[in-house]
């Protein structure tokens, strides 16, 4: 073992001789640690955490009681040596009771909620919060800044941009003619909000600044600052139009007022964006 | 460590030195109890189980293998030093896999299901059921007698008085233009049922004896006596109209109908609220 | 305790001195076996996992990690001493975070996904899947080769028979006028697919081959071929007309146009009907 300074190990913890730690790193009770991983400076792991083989996780990261981090899939079981590896970014906060797949990279700044799923194969960008008992499939990309919210179900080849909102219970998925082989991924486009309970069928694209109604059972392409709610969903509204009912203020696109963590906090979207030299 | 008589403790729990204990206390394998933990008579907690600090259990409840009582909040990763305090009432059956907060009140003869979640700053009376896998976001206030079934998300504000259901998959939600900062919680009356897969849309208010159908997408308030359904949902019945289908006979308001674990079991509603001198 | 040979057993499980083990047994860090506990052959139980009294575990079954096998019931916490049985059949694969409850028989080859909780007093075939987070309720009867997806609630006293498709947050009920004592469990027929976000009202029969879309609210018994949806359902399609969007081929009924790991993959359903000498 590899150990850098001021690590505080519990005595029960069952550690592999070939992981690496880096300064301040804290393991709780019960905790296991399997060969091959890597936790940089001031990782604090809690008690009953599994973290499985050929994981890296980044400094600052911390993981609640009772996760399990590098999950085994299907091969492990079937006695394949594979040598998948998940990486996790700096800076996560990991509730307790997560479970996250090998064979999947994560930025930095991630959030779980508690009982999160996220399955192999995703890719997730920087500053990505998954709410609790949401269920990412896997084979996802998911870009940064997106919010997924309690509950959420997101089929495999889901594909989310940046700065997407999606609430809780929304449902997306990925086969036309359930049961088949012929699987095809939305696409949520960014800055789209995907209210709660909305569910969306197989293979459509919500484009960017359009609004989901809670509840919208979405059979059909969504255009750019649409509003669409019913079962079957329809457009009720131009989404420039809706307004904050308390204040009677323009409420979207949300970019222009609405900025909690996001990377234009305190100075505006537009001036952000003239910075920053992004592009939409 | 006070403890007293007739205490069972497994051989590998960890224990603070600080937690004090009534008789009959059981504390079962690879348990973690931290310190300023108060357990109180007949307490049983099963394998697996974490309880943070600063939590008080009453006497005769039972708690399932695999929880987290008392859960961090951000303030602990953030390195603040609070000094929350979880109390959960006697007589509680927490079934395991459930993770509650520290801050907040519990009453007595509270139960949950299994992987319930239960945020910080709630308060939450006698006699609440809490399903498996619900989901309570913190901040919310919640009567006597509610029973949460299986699945159900609960935004964080939102109000439920005491006699309420709200069926699996039911969605309550807070935010009038999400994202935004402008929370405006659901409130639910006395003797309301929510069913299953029934979504909430902020700020409405449900009235008293009203019966939101399985699958409504309620999008404003709705008033006493009525029955909605449909997305968006609309009136469709006096409850008082809805018969049984098997008997034939009237079936609401559910208080005159169903009197299973409340607490005019057995003598009927108008006998109890004269005897008791309880007001609606 | 009995053994046979090349068993691998965590120095720290807690293991009771009545349990019987096959060969090449393997049992996890923190494991907790309880007393007249049976395992097969080669069965892998990994760390965390608790097995109650009176479990027995079918040869080649694999348990992922924080499970719990057998969990009790509310007889125990009431301090009743019964001695249900869980059987779990051959060649499970139980992926971590699942729990089952006692007095179930479970067939063989069944796969649960992370965190699903299966009750007390359940008939499960052989070859059946229940996903990630999913709740069956208990007292409930499931044929061969059912799939559950993520996050289906299924209430008691529902009745699926075999070949049947549920996909994520399906929900089915079972109380026609909540809350009453007048429960009436869901029938679901053979080859019926219920697409995600479906909701089942009470005491409905989905008959064979029928398709409900995503998103519907089912208010009525559904017809062979028919293919219903919106909220309340209704039929708007033959099954038999409807074409996978890709191909252009039919698509339904899906025994005749999807195999994976059905008992007629490779040889198509009428071959094997004829050969199996089964009727639908």
């Amino acid at each position: 073992m590899i150990r850098g300074i001021n690590c505080n190990i519990a005595a029960n913890a069952v550690i592999a001789d070939s992981i690496e730690l880096g300064d301040n790193v804290t393991i709780g009770y019960n905790c296991v640690i399997e060969h091959n991983v890597t936790l940089g400076d001031n990782v604090i792991i809690e008690c009953g955490t599994v973290v499985r083989e050929n994981t890296l996780i980044g400094n600052d990261t911390r993981i609640g009681a009772n996760c399990i981090i590098g999950e085994h899939f299907m091969d492990y079981y079937n006695g394949i040596n594979t040598q998948y590896c998940l990486n996790i970014g700096k800076n996560a906060l990991i509730r307790s009771g997560t479970i996250i797949y090998g064979a999947s990279d994560i930025g930095d700044n991630f959030q779980t909620g508690h009982h999160a799923v996220i399955r192999e194969h995703s890719k997730i960008g920087n500053h990505v919060s998954v709410g609790t008992m949401t269920d990412i499939q896997g084979t996802c990309e998911i870009g940064d800044y997106v919010r997924f919210h309690s509950n959420v179900f997101v089929a495999p080849n889901s594909k989310v941009d940046s700065y997407v909102w999606i609430f809780p219970h929304v449902t997306i998925t990925n086969d036309p003619t359930p049961p088949s082989k012929d699987m095809r991924g939305v696409s949520i486009k960014s800055y789209a909000v995907i209210a709660a309970g909305a569910l969306l069928l197989p293979g459509i694209v919500i484009e960017e600044d359009s609004l989901i109604a809670a509840g919208a059972v979405v059979t059909k392409d969504v255009e750019q600052f649409s509003v669409v709610a019913g079962n079957p969903a329809k457009k009720i509204a131009d989404i420039r139009e809706v307004k904050n009912k308390v204040t009677g203020e323009s409420a979207y696109p949300w970019r222009y007022h609405f900025d909690r963590a996001m990377p234009w906090e305190g100075i505006g979207f537009d001036r952000w964006m003239k910075e920053s030299g992004d592009s939409i």
